[in-house]
């Protein structure tokens, strides 16, 4: 087996072709070249790293990296060591030469149609997609200019997937759900589930059919294993450039606003309404049926139980402690209640005196 | 691409064909056609909506559905603005008028056996059942009458699936697992993957093979990505009419009792025994080796850590709050037994008094 | 369909086998046959089971057992009973057991290359694993000696898949990661879909495209529709014989010690790097960037927001309680740092006087 070497290191451009692709002021031997992007603790003599702001200034001189992006306020420090590129968001810079240094690595995805692929009669997939082995476009369904299906995926009767969306291995996306344009959704993704309804009646439930679907916008990424249930009688609704992270449940006819984020492992449950421009932390839980302002921040693991009506950053989790003494303070906890009428109490005897 | 057209909007029904169907008492124009089941809230003039109950009646008047569910007490209220049908509980009604709505709607599954199927010669699959592109039935599995396998949905060796049940796309069942009739498992759940056990030994972890089985009851429903383990010795068991929601993890040997639900992202560690007719909401946490009574109802994201002895509801949720708040409060939280006994020295000082 | 009697119950070893396998002193009729193995309070007249601790000596009455598995300060009691094998570790010896009768039965898995898998030419798979139907082999990607592939499984371009490692079906492991020897992934792992890395920009997301890849060690075991996500720059790495469950989350660019265990549920947020022999019970959650010493063990349902440097047992979870006493209590937590002010002014009084 070979060894662990991370993709990153693949390529040897200069800094003059990087700079070329994606702009910036560089200082420095043009000609230099870089093997990889590296955290700047663990750069080596040959990486390209970065340095998101100023208040990092100090860890330029433990970095090895041969070349920082650096914003304006670092260059003077950043040119003492060595080259850099200097642009007003380094984060940002990092961010877009990742995607120009996965594009000279193409990993060799299937071209065309793999002959495994299986496609209804009734579909309609345009002649530029790529159909990995053994994909499946039921009756009815749509795939779009330059779509990328890989290996596995299930497009569902009446389905829609957007030109330039990738679905990867083994995502199935329900009968008439739609995905929008520029989409990636990872691998064991289930879009178009039936939402979680049952009329309870003499001690049994009643399933309720889900009749409505999933529309995902444009521009949106959902994360490996996320679940999203079609509407119970409307739809589902995903805005614009919505990223969820992997293992998320975002139940029936939930309406999540546009760029809105959320990390692993979050629950919404049915009919709640997230606003736009949200972050919710892992593992956090929304109830149903609640509205949360635009731009309102929940912490990771936190219970959202009521709407949030205003924008700000929201949490709720009970401290981590040594396990003894949290035993200690969860008993006294259950007790709460009562403590502070005690207190109460010594404040009325206070008082009385 | 098309518009977000629900799927509820594809059929034209009269109230006769309705009532015909499913019983209830008719006020109004019999010929009076609906096109789609729409919430109260948003259903427009030629929409069919209920009210579940009478205490919703001041909702009446802000609805424009051409045609109102409605209880007993409604009557009079709902006739006055329109059409209507009475019947004892309308929600129970709505559930059977979602049933008879997606039967009308019959979206193309793959009829008979497509030809990309792979049935082991041993395997034994009733000449009714369906299965999808791609679907695998190992030697000696069993798939009962009219059963329809979806896409790419893959029944281990000995496995049974029983008369009627749905398999979506990509489900699959473990070797010697058995599913009733009558259920339906969402795509990408998993039954049947070995229970987490292992022996520690010298620092490392030795496996404990998973001997047992999953059995699943009549008309049950699982939801999407959900796993439910094989039992160490015995078997893992869902009792009758259990409705679990997505991403649900059932560990081994787990009990669950008839007619139970859990929502969402639930965890159940292995050896529990759940109740039957319990509740459990969405995000919860039961722990290994307890018992939940019959009747047992635990709030979303609370974390069962004994067994309940007595049917009730129970909760356990940090609430959330302002963040800053959060952060004084559970830092004096960690600080709370120390509290508590500052109280004690002050009641102590006054009764000395 | 037939009942539902456990795969544990098909063999009928005489108590000389069993020794003559695994070791330990035997007492009793050698030529004794057993048929199942099964646990203490279940066993009946034909089958072996363990007592792993002395402190267990009072279950010795209530087994009807014909077999025990016992540690040596046990055997005068077990031998009073009935037949018994005396061994250091009991548990151990059932671990054992239980892998020797799992060998007896071997589920007729797949042999050879079943004629629907997918081989791309570029890939070398040895000629003793086994593919089972519809497996996928992407170009670059190498798997080992003996390894298996159950149905559906995709090994992406350039990865790796070491000897004698079990995927069972629908496993899809990302390109260029590497899955080590003798793993066993369960059905529905993911394994290298992107990390969850955006750049925030003029109120959107701009993808940061993650160049690691995963690299699991030997020995592991990845439990059913858990994800694990390939590192942004680096890699994200799991150790020796790790042991994680069902629905896991873990971030890129995570660290994993050897022969850690996780339980269903947990989250591991990105960049995380948890040490050696650590346990995480079943929901926790670990925030990102954080590190946790080797031998630190969290509760169930615990969150981790700070690092831990200390090998020791931490918890953090709200009590469960009776819904109505939960309301008060946690409506009282939302003012506790109020109340500690007013123990202090009260102390303040006290003292004042």
């Amino acid at each position: 087996m070979r060894g662990s070497e991370p993709i990153s290191r693949m390529l040897n451009p200069s800094l003059s072709d990087i700079v070329a692709a994606l702009g910036g002021d560089l200082f420095g031997a043009s000609d230099l070249r870089v093997t990889a992007i590296a955290p700047l603790s663990s750069a080596g003599p040959s990486d390209i790293s970065f340095v998101s702001h100023v208040r990092y200034r100090a860890l330029l001189q433990e970095t090895q990296a041969a070349c920082l992006i650096v914003p304006p306020d670092l260059r003077e420090a950043a040119q003492a060591r060595g080259a850099c590129i200097v642009t007003p968001d380094p984060y940002l810079y990092y961010a877009r030469l990742s995607q120009w240094w996965r594009q000279q690595h193409p990993v060799s995805l299937n071209q065309g149609w793999h002959p495994t692929a299986w496609v209804a009669p009734e579909a309609e997939v345009d002649a530029s997609a790529c159909l990995g082995p053994y994909a499946v476009v039921e009756a009815g369904a749509q795939v779009g200019a330059r779509a990328q299906l890989g290996a596995h995926v299930v497009v569902g009767p009446q389905a829609r997937v957007g030109a330039h969306t990738v679905l990867h291995a083994r995502v199935s996306i329900g009968w008439a759900c739609e995905i929008g344009e520029r989409c990636v959704l990872h691998s064991g993704v289930v879009i178009g589930a039936d939402g979680f309804g049952f009329a309870p009646h003499a001690g049994e439930w009643v399933k309720i059919e889900q009749l409505g679907a999933v529309i995902v916008g444009d521009d949106c990424e959902v994360g490996a294993n996320t679940c999203i249930d079609r509407g119970a009688l409307g739809n589902t609704v995903l805005g614009r450039g919505v990223k969820l992270d992997n293992l998320i449940q975002i139940g029936h006819n939930v309406q999540v606003g546009d760029h809105t984020a959320m990390a692993g492992c979050v629950g919404v449950a049915g009919s709640a309404k997230i606003g736009a421009h949200c972050t919710i932390g892992g593992g956090a839980v929304v109830l149903g049926h609640l509205s949360l302002a635009d731009g309102t921040h929940i912490s990771a693991a936190s219970v959202v139980t009521r709407s949030i009506r205003q924008a700000g950053h929201y949490s709720g989790v009970f401290p981590l402690d040594d396990n003894a003494r949290w035993e200690k303070n969860a008993a006294t906890l259950k007790q709460l209640h009562t403590l502070r009428e005690r207190v109460r109490h010594l404040e009325q005897q206070q008082t009385d005196r």
